[in-house]
C-alpha cells in the first residue's frame, strides 16, 4: 500500500483528530502544515533548511511547473522529488486556483477551463485528463482533482461551478493511472452549507483516499469559513485524512483543527517573510519597525529556530533596511518553524487530552488581524 | 598577542608562501581568499554556510555600514561579530576605495574625502582619525588605513594621491588604539614602479603588522597588474602578511599566490552568482544558456559543494529562469566553495613543493575571458 490515513486519537472536546499520512516518500504526522514551494521550490529555502524546520511535507503548484520548465521537463530529470532536491512527501494541486485567478485570461467550459499563460500569453487548455497527466508527470505523492473555485458569495456561480468540479472529479478519477499517487476530491461549494453538503456527499461517494476543502479563505470572513468547515468536516468519512487549501494564519490552523482538519498548506508564513513580516506568539510583527534599529533581542524569546538563536531584531531590521537577500531567507525560516512548530504542539496536546486549553491560550496571546481581507491569491500562491 | 603572522614556507620556483595569521578570531590559513559581505552579511549566505564553506575571513565595508546601519548601532549590539553572527575573523576595509569610487559625489583633500551618502545625499567627511574610530567601533580583526585609490594611468594624480595616502597611513597609525585589532597599511601608485616602490617603502618603515596592496584591478590590464605585484611585493617585510585587495578571479588567485600574496578579497564569486554566472575549473558557464535546460549534470562533475551534490543544471536554470531566491543561494555557494578549494589546493601543492606543477595545470584548463574590463567598481563592491 503506497498511501495510507490512520486515525489515532480524536479529541473529546472538539473535532480534533490526530492522525499519520504513509506516503512513498515518508509519513506525515498530522495535524499537518505544509509549506508551499510553487515553482519547486520554497522561496528562499533550501531542502536541507525545509528538513531541519521539521516540514514533512510541502506542496508544489501544477500551474506554474507545467508553464515552466514544463512537466515533461521535470519528469526527464526523474520527477519533482530529484529535480528540487526534496526526498519528502510532495502534494501537488491541479493548477486549477491558479487558472481560475487569472481573471479577464480564462474562459471555462465543460471541457475544461481555457486560459493564458501569465509568461508568455500563450494559450492552455486544462482539461481534468490533462491535468491528471501533468502532475503523474510531476510524480508528487499526493495529487489533486481538477476543480471550479468560484467567488463565494455568488450563489449562482457557485452552483455552476460546483457540477462542473464534482463532473470533473469522475474524469481525474478515470484518467489517474499511477498507483503511487494519491488523489484527492476537493469539496466546493462557497459559503452556501447546502452546496457544500451536496459536495461532501457527491464526492465521498466516489470514494477518495482523501478529501481537501477548496474556495475558502479567497474573500469570505472568518465566521463564513468557520461555518462552511462545520457543516462539511463531519460530512467526510472519518478514517480519510481531510486538507484545508490555502490556509495558514496561526489562528486560523488552530481554529481548522478544532474542526476536524488534518492538513494545511499556504504560502503566507513565506510570503510574509519576505514583506519584512514575521509571526510571534503575540501576533505579527514588521521587521522594518524604526523600533527594532536597536534591539538586541530576537524576533521571539525562547524561539528555537536558527533565525532567533543567532540573530537579533536589529540585524534583521538591518537585512530588510538594506534589501540583503539573507534577510527574506531568515524570515522565511522563522515564519516556517513558527507554524510547523504550533502544529507539533498541537498535536502533542491531542494526544494528551489537553486540546482545549491550548487552543485557548494560544487565541488568548494572538493578536489576530481582525477580519483581514484575503481576496483571492493574496494567500494563496496567485502569478 | 593579538595578530600574528607565521611564514610557515615558501616555494622554490615562485614567491608562493604558505603561511598562517592568528587573530583574537581565530586562524588563517594562507593563502586565503576572504568572500566580501559588504552590508555585514555575505551575499545569499548565512554564517553556517561560510563556515561550511571553509571560509576563514570574511571582508566587511566600512562605508556601507558607516551610513548604514551606523557604526554606532553596530557597537551596540556588541560589535559586527556579533551582529552579524560571524565568530570568525573579519577584515574591514577603510571606505576609502568606495568614496573614491562616487564620482562626482566627493572631494579629497589633505584633511580627508568629503562626500555625499549613495542612499540619502547626506553629506560626510571621512578623516583618517574618522574612518580609526569607524573601524573601532565595528571591531573587525584586521582594520585598513584610509587611502586614495587613483586611476592608475594617471601618473599626476598618483603622485598627489600618493603624498596623501602615506599622511593618511601615518595619521591613521597615530589613531589607532585597539591593541585587538591590526592597523595594515595600503600601497598605492597606479601603473607606475617607482611610485610603488616609494610606496613600499614609506610604508613598510612604518612597520604596520600587514601590508595591503592597492588600486589594482580597477581598469589596468593584467600585465600591468602582474608587473605592479612583481615590483612591490618584494619590497614587503617576508614576516608580514601581505594583501592584495579586491582581486577574486581563479586565474589572478593562482597569478597573485606565484608573485607573493598571501590574502585576496573578491565581490566576484558571489556578484557573478548572482548574475547566473559559475566558476567551473574549465572557465564561466552562465546558468541562462538554454543548453542546461534539462541537462541532468551538476555544475561541476566531482565539485563537493552543497550545490553539485545535490541539484542539476537543468534546475539551476530553472530558478534562475523563474527569478526564485534559492537559485542566487545555490550559485553563491558554488562560486565561493570553488575560490576557497582553490585556495586549499593552492596552500596543498606549496607545501608539497608543486605549486609550479599546480599553477601551469590550473591554468592550462581555465577558459581566460581575455582582458576583461573590469572597471572602478566591477569586481569590487561598489554602491
Amino acid at each position: 500500500m503506497y498511501f495510507g490515513f490512520s486515525l489515532l486519537q480524536t479529541d473529546r472536546s472538539s473535532h480534533a483528530r490526530l492522525g499519520q499520512i504513509t506516503t512513498p516518500h515518508g509519513q506525515i504526522a498530522t495535524p499537518a502544515f505544509a509549506p508551499v514551494g510553487t515553482q519547486a521550490t520554497v522561496k528562499a529555502l533550501d531542502p536541507r533548511d525545509l528538513h531541519e524546520l521539521g516540514a514533512e511535507l510541502i506542496l508544489s503548484n501544477t500551474y506554474h511547473l507545467y508553464l515552466r520548465p514544463g512537466a515533461d521537463v521535470v519528469a526527464e530529470l526523474g520527477g519533482l522529488h530529484r529535480f528540487m532536491g526534496w526526498d519528502g512527501p510532495i502534494l501537488t494541486d491541479s493548477g486549477g486556483f491558479q487558472v481560475f485567478s487569472l481573471a479577464g485570461r480564462r474562459t471555462s467550459g465543460d471541457e475544461g477551463v481555457l486560459f493564458r499563460s501569465h509568461i508568455d500569453g500563450s494559450q492552455h487548455l486544462f482539461t481534468p485528463e490533462l491535468v491528471m497527466r501533468v502532475q503523474e508527470e510531476l510524480g508528487a505523492d499526493i495529487i489533486m482533482c481538477l476543480d471550479e473555485c468560484a467567488e463565494p458569495h455568488d450563489r449562482a456561480y457557485n452552483e455552476q461551478a460546483l457540477a462542473r468540479t464534482h463532473a470533473w472529479a469522475a474524469r481525474c478519477l478515470a484518467a489517474h493511472s499511477r498507483a503511487d499517487q494519491a488523489l484527492f476530491g476537493i469539496v466546493q461549494g462557497g459559503i452556501w452549507a447546502d452546496l457544500r453538503q451536496q459536495s461532501a456527499e457527491t464526492l465521498t461517494a466516489l470514494d477518495f483516499p482523501g478529501y481537501a476543502i477548496g474556495g475558502l479563505s479567497v474573500g469570505e470572513s472568518k465566521a463564513e469559513m468557520h461555518a462552511m468547515l462545520e457543516v462539511t468536516a463531519p460530512l467526510l468519512p472519518a478514517d480519510k485524512p481531510r486538507y484545508l487549501m490555502g490556509v495558514g494564519a496561526p489562528e486560523d490552523l488552530v481554529e481548522g483543527v478544532a474542526r476536524g482538519i488534518d492538513l494545511f498548506d499556504c504560502v503566507l508564513p513565506t510570503r510574509l517573510a519576505r514583506n519584512a513580516a514575521l509571526f510571534t506568539r503575540q501576533g505579527r510583527i514588521n521587521l522594518r519597525n524604526a523600533r527594532f534599529e536597536r534591539d538586541p533581542a530576537p524576533a521571539e524569546a525562547g524561539c528555537g529556530c536558527y533565525t532567533c538563536r543567532h540573530f537579533s531584531l536589529a540585524y534583521l531590521h538591518h537585512l530588510f533596511k538594506a534589501q540583503e537577500l539573507l534577510g527574506y531567507r531568515l524570515a522565511t525560516i522563522h515564519n516556517v518553524h513558527l507554524l510547523v512548530e504550533l502544529m507539533r504542539e498541537i498535536r502533542g496536546a491531542i494526544a494528551e487530552g489537553r486540546f482545549a486549553a491550548m487552543k485557548e491560550e494560544f487565541l488568548a496571546g494572538y493578536r489576530v488581524i481582525p477580519e483581514e481581507r484575503r481576496g483571492l491569491g493574496s494567500s494563496k500562491e496567485g502569478r
